[in-house]
């Protein structure tokens, strides 16, 4: 596919003027195109402008209502609640991010949970926001089901992206991954160029585990990561979500087929009011260190989470973003028209 | 191997005695030995009495101190830390998860660190003492380094547990899981039954991924579970375990080979000073309903996590307690010599 370079600027630039033309106000059409962008020049190809159309089609639709914004239904403590009210999700979730490190500055840790909010697109963007404001973030979502459980023949529990993330001055570490082995977007494209997935990936519909992405498009049952491990992990962010928001869960997310209204969590812990920070950084750094002095396997090599998203940013950064050719001019008309 | 069935009350005050006679107070003796037979009670075997002799081994060496109890070392808010004092590591969960129980009760969530600490042996025991609470309990460790990262050839991970527990009255959800795929405890047994795992469970030394639990214990490079994923959720583990409890790091804890000096984290929620008990029970029981209501392949079922554990305890509390018959004439030898 042909790929254009887009200056950052540039791309938040003309995301936010399409944005303002579907009705979000000039404030938040810029924070959700820089969310948008932001996944792109991360490297997060998969839930950046190539999410865009299906979010303005969310819009068009009715599932996503671009002025809606969070509203605080309980506070207890250091714990918010908070409604969605079907707004952007990733609007939602900077906004409860920010309300979790906020609480955090003042009680040392805290809990701000939503419901009824949608899809939030990359999920590492709330962790990074977390660790750029110095503070320790995890934070997770339910989705629609699409994975099977243990032993099933069929999709019923959701990947429910998990974040965890750590500030460190010399880069953060950011854990960004979903309960699925393999994303959807890299099976479709691995079935394009028509190969096999490196390791299994899912089930065919006979129940055996494969590596084929046609397979596993066709029966939807993607791997839970680490098999029936990762199947538990995924219904109990499900239960947490759904139980601390008062949301729905993924098997009420997807009972018209649409993902939405989906819930969340977000929890920040703040070393600073926590006084954390004598050993914090030397602890990280020597934990870091070690790690990337293990020796590897012939042509391998070792990299801790969020290591090469930030080689990534400078290097698109420096050169453009990379969008593809016909999407970007699909983005000038509608930014323009 | 020829077994006994122990009623467990029998077991708990054999454990008891023995423990008294390691310089245990009684009341302290009581719990650890209840802890201890509780594992073996639900069907842990691999951490119940099973590990009672390398404990026991552990006090001899002065790694355990019996009469060690945590110290609290900084308060603030919801958050407690304590020092372990290399005390018994399951008497010190127990104590640090009923301290984050208490802490939930008064300001709906907290967090309680331990440093210094060790192994806790059960995992799950800590979720299970949260959800007999009716709170939604947290709680993970580091290990010694067993595992590696994604392409190392050399352990440089722990395999870290994690537990996440939720209340329920129709059976609390509970899923206790360590990092690696299979647990070295499993791979032993098939090596003795010279039975290969039913999936890959680590690497040969070669690189390559196995299913002979002989190759991996030779390597000791076990999978993490979930390939790449399972590492940088163990990584983060680490990390947050390091940093909130200030104590020591995996690499920290295996610089002399042996594992003491943990660092763990508990986390909890009180359902009802959070205001979530309205819809919590039938949330729950739902997504278990939806979930057990899946579709399965030909022979297969599907669980939820907790659920075998309780049928094993209410068969194990029935019939007695099966126990090793070398180990139970090993423990009534101590116990009474």
């Amino acid at each position: 596919m042909e790929q254009v370079r887009i200056p950052f600027e540039n791309l938040v630039a003309t995301l936010t003027s399409c944005l303002i033309k579907q009705g979000f106000e000039q404030d938040r059409a810029i924070r959700c195109a820089t969310l948008f962008a932001q996944a792109d020049r991360d490297g997060v190809y998969s839930h950046g402008v190539n999410r865009f159309f299906l979010f303005l089609d969310f819009i068009k639709k009715g599932f996503v209502i671009p002025q809606n914004e969070p509203e605080l239904i309980a506070q207890i403590g250091m714990m918010e609640r908070y409604d969605g009210r079907s707004g952007p999700g990733n609007l939602n979730a900077e906004f409860a991010m920010d309300r979790a490190i906020e609480l955090a500055k003042s009680f040392g840790m805290s809990a701000v949970t939503l419901m009824n909010t949608n899809h939030w697109m990359r999920a590492g963007n709330f962790g990074w926001q977390a660790a750029d404001a110095h503070c320790i973030g995890i934070c997770f979502t339910n989705t629609i089901s699409n994975m099977p459980t243990w032993g099933g023949s069929e999709p019923k529990l959701g990947n429910n992206p998990l974040v965890i993330a750590i500030p460190r001055s010399s880069g953060h570490v950011v854990l960004d991954m979903a309960m699925s082995q393999f994303a959807y977007g890299k099976m479709e494209i691995a079935k394009k160029k028509g190969e096999q997935l490196p390791f299994d990936g899912g089930f065919d519909s006979n129940g055996n585990l494969t590596k084929s992405p046609e397979d596993i498009l066709f029966s939807h049952l993607a791997l839970p990561t680490g098999m029936w491990k990762g199947a538990g992990l995924s219904l109990m962010l499900d239960i947490l979500v759904t139980v601390l928001s008062g949301g729905n869960s993924t098997m009420e997310v997807g009972k018209d087929g649409i993902e939405k209204g989906l819930s969340q969590v977000f929890i920040c812990f703040d070393p600073v009011k926590l006084n954390l920070t004598e050993w914090m950084e030397s602890k990280i750094d020597s934990i870091i260190a070690d790690l990337k002095s293990s020796s590897v396997f012939e042509d391998k090599s070792v990299r801790y989470p969020g290591e090469q998203v930030l080689q990534i940013r400078e290097s698109n950064l420096k050169s453009g973003i990379p969008i593809n050719t016909e999407l970007w001019d699909k983005l000038l008309t509608l930014s323009t028209s």
